[in-house]
């Protein structure tokens, strides 16, 4: 069923003590280059470096224990996988990982790091499938769905919520869409607190299966997504879309050139460390200007996981 | 005379609606990589990106009307020179800087961003003098020293004056020097509301000349100094030495390799940007961990200004 306000804020009680209230951040210079009145959620001081330790965490403490008993899996090679990693560990409950062999030894070694199983597949969508299947079946771990999961989805749609708490109503709020999670989970936040507010997903154009769905009414899933943004590869799901399409007023897609100079903007005026998907919602403000100007805009920085000796600037 | 504490106060309340009050912050990582449980008083998040703006906001108000109606006028190629600018610009006064003629590109460009007036000399100490002599002469601008002067002083003080305030008393309180205008303020505000905290100075090993001096009685200037830290390069001036000798602890000298390293730390795992002077005290840290072990110890982050074109990881 999809989440209402009070399962919203329900679990936000139940994660509350195992994250990071995050800070909004202004920026004088930031507003002054784009003419709006950014609000920054800063998801990139977030455990884990990014909003996925909602989602995560969350999944993990509604299983109960009979449930969890078998331990929790996944298959991902980003932020979900440590983050869930994490929660897991947390909770003392087993991680199994499914990522794929050709993963970064970076993002290997932080789920290592939290202790969690990892299980190597060929790096495809199908071998991550069965693979998984396969783990679940001989382990009975529980499958915690990166975005496709009314949970999850729960669990990200607090980072809007505290954003409203935190700086008030908003004229428009902007996240960045990948399999939907993140923007699933604010909509609902934020038209159930304030219907009049818009809420825009941030697309990279070179994987724009959220502005292909959003038009045609159907999922159109990526099959050669090509962009900087690597936590905006995958495409929606049914979940995700099913909610985009009734709460979201608009999907923007931008050019990853715009969004590297976001980016950098953001590290060299904030002083803060992001990650390129985190930067394409301020690269949609600054390639949409006439339309955010003078308007009170929300920004979720969705995570501030980046490889420091690659750098795209 | 030596600023007393109602001095640091009274500059505290002036430049108050002219400064952030910056955040402290902590991080679980790095407390359980050092051993130590620290504070970070984020003076990269500081208007112009570094507690700079504190000394030279206070300065600029301290002149009075006829002592500012010629300007004000500097020399430096640092963050000393874009405060000086910002801070006269935000009282319509004017601003003279003498910079190096190889300054780099993005300091210029700050300085004149704030609308100053820059007059480039040779890159030599002598030549920078002797222009900002002349300039002094013919404009009647009052010259604001970057350090060697109490008003400054008092400025640079009112960053630990906060963070005692926002994070109560600590065992001991770390601070980067290069001419000492932070350390020796720091040492100040901390020793007077908490005489048995230590305060230490941090320095690069390549531009030691505060140990050499705090160590001898008398000032060893740094002939060819010689580190990543381009904050640091300065040494000492009578005004700042005098305070350190007299209500500094120890000042601690590391090797460049360790404050890259800290730096880069404090990038993954903090998420937040600081330039390599800032993050000279937690190398000190890490280069003497049973010092600090179990010791709530502050760090002032003094500032974020780095050219991201020119990472030395």
């Amino acid at each position: 069923m999809i989440p209402d306000l009070q399962s919203i804020k329900a679990a936000h009680a139940l994660i509350r003590p195992f994250i990071h209230q995050t800070p909004v951040m202004t920026s004088r210079m930031l507003n002054e280059i784009t003419g709006a009145d950014l609000h920054f959620k800063c998801e990139n001081f977030q455990r884990c470096g990014a909003f996925k330790m909602r989602g995560a965490t969350h999944a993990v403490l509604r299983l109960g224990k009979k449930d969890s008993e078998n331990g929790v899996a996944t298959h991902s090679s980003g932020n979900h996988a440590q983050a869930l990693a994490l929660a897991a560990r947390s909770h003392t409950i087993k991680a199994y990982i499914v990522m794929p062999e050709n993963a970064p030894e970076v993002k290997v070694a932080g789920v290592k790091e939290y202790g969690a199983e990892i299980i190597f597949c060929k790096p495809t969508l199908e071998a991550r499938e069965s693979t998984l299947e396969r783990v679940v079946e001989e382990t009975g771990a529980a499958f915690i769905h990166p975005f496709n999961n009314y949970r999850v989805i729960e669990g990200q749609a607090t980072a809007a919520l505290e954003l409203l708490e935190q700086a008030g109503s908003f004229d428009c709020v902007l996240a960045p869409v990948g399999g939907g999670g993140l923007l699933s989970g604010t909509s609902l936040s934020v038209k159930y607190s304030s219907p009049q507010t818009e809420v825009i997903g941030c697309e990279p154009e070179g994987a724009d299966d959220a502005f292909r769905s959003f038009h045609s009414g159907k999922i159109v899933p990526s099959l050669h997504p090509d962009t900087i943004a690597d936590g905006l590869l995958t495409s929606l799901g049914p979940k995700t879309f099913g909610i985009i399409q009734k709460h979201v007023d608009d999907i923007l897609p931008v050019a990853d050139q715009v969004t590297i100079r976001a980016m950098k903007l953001v590290w060299e005026r904030m002083k803060i460390v992001i990650e390129p998907s985190a930067a394409v919602p301020l690269a949609v403000v600054l390639s949409n200007k006439e339309r955010f100007i003078g308007k009170k805009t929300g920004i979720i920085l969705s995570g501030g996981n980046v490889d420091l000796s690659k750098l795209p600037f």
